[in-house]
């Protein structure tokens, strides 16, 4: 039996970790913080989980949740989670992080993107990416995971098998990406209230979504050359999924069958990543772990359509894999 | 007065437009008309129509309908429509045809596209494209209009301005659509289920929607050259709307501020069209038949964003407006 | 041409009182009010209105609104209503207040129900109750209405015909009514977000909902004698509608048929509600001002049913049309 | 191990109770049948099972599915599920049957109230009603459970605990009761369309609804004298959960805490009910077995609130809680 702390438990991606974690034969939850003076029950937090956790969210130290848990969850904001993870680590935990904090390189490209300084620069770098499909190996053994981000997962796993084998260039990519709401989170913003999202789609931070120099970065060591892509993420009224749509230039003329053959075989023996024949929708990957893909050629394109939960394979379902690898539990442990 | 009928009007298209019409002081709707052989009242077809329109939908034959209309709405599917307008014609009606049947110049490519043969296929390039905001003066004086399709009419107010001064090229347009489910219609189909599409985005038609040679057809002649688009319509779990977001590539450094500018200057007298700073949302547009569009300069591409209602200046608000122009009301009577 | 001016005007009220009154070929909207200093662009505010209202939200006094316009929307919060409305009725206004200032007759109801004491206690009892249908030679000439509730709204018109004959008994009534997100406003609160509101169906204010005094007063002048009612609301996962079921018990044995013919005879002049024989559906009266009603006798109990749009018939369309009596515009002006 | 069909595995019951039973440990699923000719492999039935479930939908007689099964869920609709379990458990299987065949005790009100002849009349009143809350030391070791309809359970666990102290009179029971549209099943009915269903809320079966003698009879019997109540469902515009909304008449002058503690004692050592201090949402119910019950004393009524979700513990949730109990697995295994 592992134990396990979630640190910011307020929001959505630590209740759909919390949700799976329950179901985890190896993980007990032994803690949960909040940056509030308040020591609310869970259940009030998350009614939800009446009857099924009893915890309080304590404002807890690094050191204080430390000696509670051998591996903590963290869904705090980008900054305030690379703040405390440090800490954690030297008191001997691993962390799984949700946030974005250790997900890119380069210690200037973060302030760049995310308005601030880093607070552990020294680990960007050298801390693994944490979408097994493509970096199992360095996960394995390591102490802390970057959980990757909702849209570049999905994106990630569309384009990485075609940049891999260089049959899509490297630049001009189209990435369109449509989320649902909770992908924003649960914080009291007036385009997210009910009815300012009921019937409307729109696009947002296009061009200038922090996803943008993580997509690229990813997909430019899977290639082994600079990939440079447009990035539009729009926001759906709904509640989960991500569907992302891309737009890149073959090298040459593949058909359908040769690009679906050439994913199947990247992906053959990846347990949460299905290749698929039909156009996939949200809500076959809805409250899963799973990733649908599948690509078309249109005229001199090649069309890729990726979805996946954005709070499960996008975010919490990503992290207990990973937690799962971290602890040599099966990785699919909680996640079927 | 203008006496009206409304061809087969138990569907969305049909019910959108009685509503206009009902706020229109110059129009009185003298018919609705059925394929079926019941004969039931509208405000059984239509519950929102109850106390408010006292007609029954009658199975007329075009002749008929001319002895009731000196316009008529025809909101048939395709094919169906263009075997009853040419008699319509005759009879001395005008006729604005919702459906696809005279969008297109070329009955082949119809055929190629539509699996149909064309009943009627001299008026085809001869009957002008209802979006007053390109063609206004072929539209006066007309007896027939081709009302556009709703993702044709998105895709070409953004583009347009761009292709006619050539600051984009006409090849390479990536055009990525999503509209709610109003626009797939009435029809009893798995997917357009509440529980089906609740939750569920995905992508269909991908490179085979037949709104591809339309929005190629009209960007050709407003280009002056052939245009090449790449169509990729997605479902939104949504009732009304739809967003378009498109890739071009320019043909110099033009900024954001010159491709707005450009753009207000192109629909400076147009009143149903708004050159929006911000990024526009469908639910600015939502149950009225204004269009919102902008536009973006992201690395080496324009991304511009428009959306409108489906069924307003995706229909029945375009089909009221080439009504106006036809019977010289003033261009936005109803549709304030 | 009549002027009218819009106090508080960033609100869902405000802003269909606009669209409405855009149509209203009587109706000239000079004045836009706010509290806050800001003076924002209507369009800012309320996108749908870019290019259909070029007026700005001012921080104006009661004075100052009375120089521009000859009748006022009310569209503030309550007490704040009444702190200004005296003023407007000094300088010669006539004033809709959508707020519920005016809507209880007697002071200590007031301030035992709303936690604040009344502004204007003197002209409580004396305002006309903005119900055309019960009330309309009240409103005839009055220089002030207190609009109804919409909850009240869809209560009354069930029960009045069955009250005022004393077909049914005036205790025991069951009131269990179920509404759209929008009738709680625009303010952000968490449970109003879309992803808790999404899916999330939920009663609220059980037995102490503000709304129960009026419908409790209304109704008691209606029958006669001291009406006593159970009200619960409940929020549905949409943005309109109110649909209320309510259970009474009937003095006598009477068939469905007697009921829905009371119910016609009753309301036989009234244009915006309609007596119905199927089971009606909030989408039959969404964006329009009609009521839909009917009955059904189970068991022991009558059981009625009624929908109406909140923000139309529930507030706007009904301030609309009593602003159509006060100044003698045909009732349904604006409202077809 | 235990291996287990289901039976009529097209539906939206049946796809949960797969998905709840991938997740058992000890659970394999050897059989899913279809009453269709056609063999299509679940996942292009249910593309949710993609790469989870190999498995193809067959046309199987009652004896081929003994042969592969312990257990069979039947999710076939009335009628059609009574005219194969008799077979099945001739054969040696145990049934949970999620249809309404065996939920009432005479033959004669079951065809009264669904029209067809009973296939299986001797069972009835011998079949436990599969509520464990209310009969667990009937179901244990049965072979054959009648699982509950999902607004009965609602009903039923609000209002058991004051009927069997008789602390409400059996007669003038209002259930006022709210469901998603998944309850409504798959089929491609007119209001089921999201165009239709969506912002359309609305009541149905009004007095007639089949739910009505079955919530009867199990009050009865628990309260031992007859209860009789007026039932009115409504289809809310959401996918998942009910909520029901009951009004009942006390026999003396109970507290809210004399009434929540009650229920508490009832409820003591049971897994899934939850009693609370607040409001129920269906949200807090939803993808869970868990029901959660309030009450509240308004003026001379008790008003209890309870939820659940109409697919678990309304349906799949309660039929893998039966089957622990038949076959002696922990009764919350795959639950949680």
């Amino acid at each position: 039996m592992t134990r396990v702390a979630i640190m910011g438990a307020t929001g959505y991606t630590a209740l759909e970790t919390i949700l799976i974690l329950l179901r985890h034969p190896g993980a007990e939850i032994t803690a949960l913080t909040t940056r509030s003076e308040e020591r609310p029950h869970v259940s009030s937090v998350h009614p939800q989980l009446a009857g099924r956790l009893d915890l309080f969210l304590e404002n807890l130290s690094a050191q204080e949740i430390a000696q509670r848990a051998e591996c903590v969850f963290s869904c705090l904001p980008h900054k305030a989670s690379a703040e405390r993870i440090p800490t954690l680590l030297a008191e001997g935990c691993k962390v799984v992080d949700l946030s974005a904090d250790y997900r890119l390189n380069d210690p200037q490209v973060f302030e760049a993107w995310y308005g601030v300084k880093h607070p552990d620069p020294e680990r960007l770098g050298r801390t693994p990416y944490g979408l097994p499909e493509l970096f199992r190996e360095r996960i394995v053994g390591a102490d802390l995971v970057a959980n990757p981000g909702c849209y570049p997962t999905s994106a990630i796993v569309a384009l990485a098998p075609l940049l891999k084998k260089k049959w899509i260039r490297p630049e001009g990519i189209i990435i369109d990406s449509k989320s649902g709401a909770s992908g924003a989170g649960k914080s009291l913003k007036p385009h997210l209230m009910y009815c300012e999202l009921n019937e409307g789609f729109s696009a947002y931070g296009v061009g200038v979504h922090r996803h943008t120099p993580e997509i690229e970065q990813v997909l430019s060591e899977v290639a082994g050359e600079k990939v440079d892509v447009i990035f539009t993420p729009h926001l759906v009224p709904m509640e989960r999924g991500i569907l992302t749509t891309a737009y890149s230039i073959p090298t040459a003329d593949f058909t359908q069958e040769q690009i679906l053959g050439e994913m199947r075989d990247f992906y053959e023996n990846e347990p949460f990543v299905r290749v698929v024949e039909g156009l996939p929708n949200t809500r076959d990957c809805r409250n899963s772990n799973y990733v649908s893909v599948t690509a078309r050629v249109v005229k001199d394109r090649i069309v890729t359509i990726s979805c996946l939960d954005n709070l499960v394979k996008g975010a919490s379902g990503a992290a207990v894999q990973n937690f799962n690898i971290l602890f040599e539990y099966p990785e699919n442990t909680a996640l079927l």
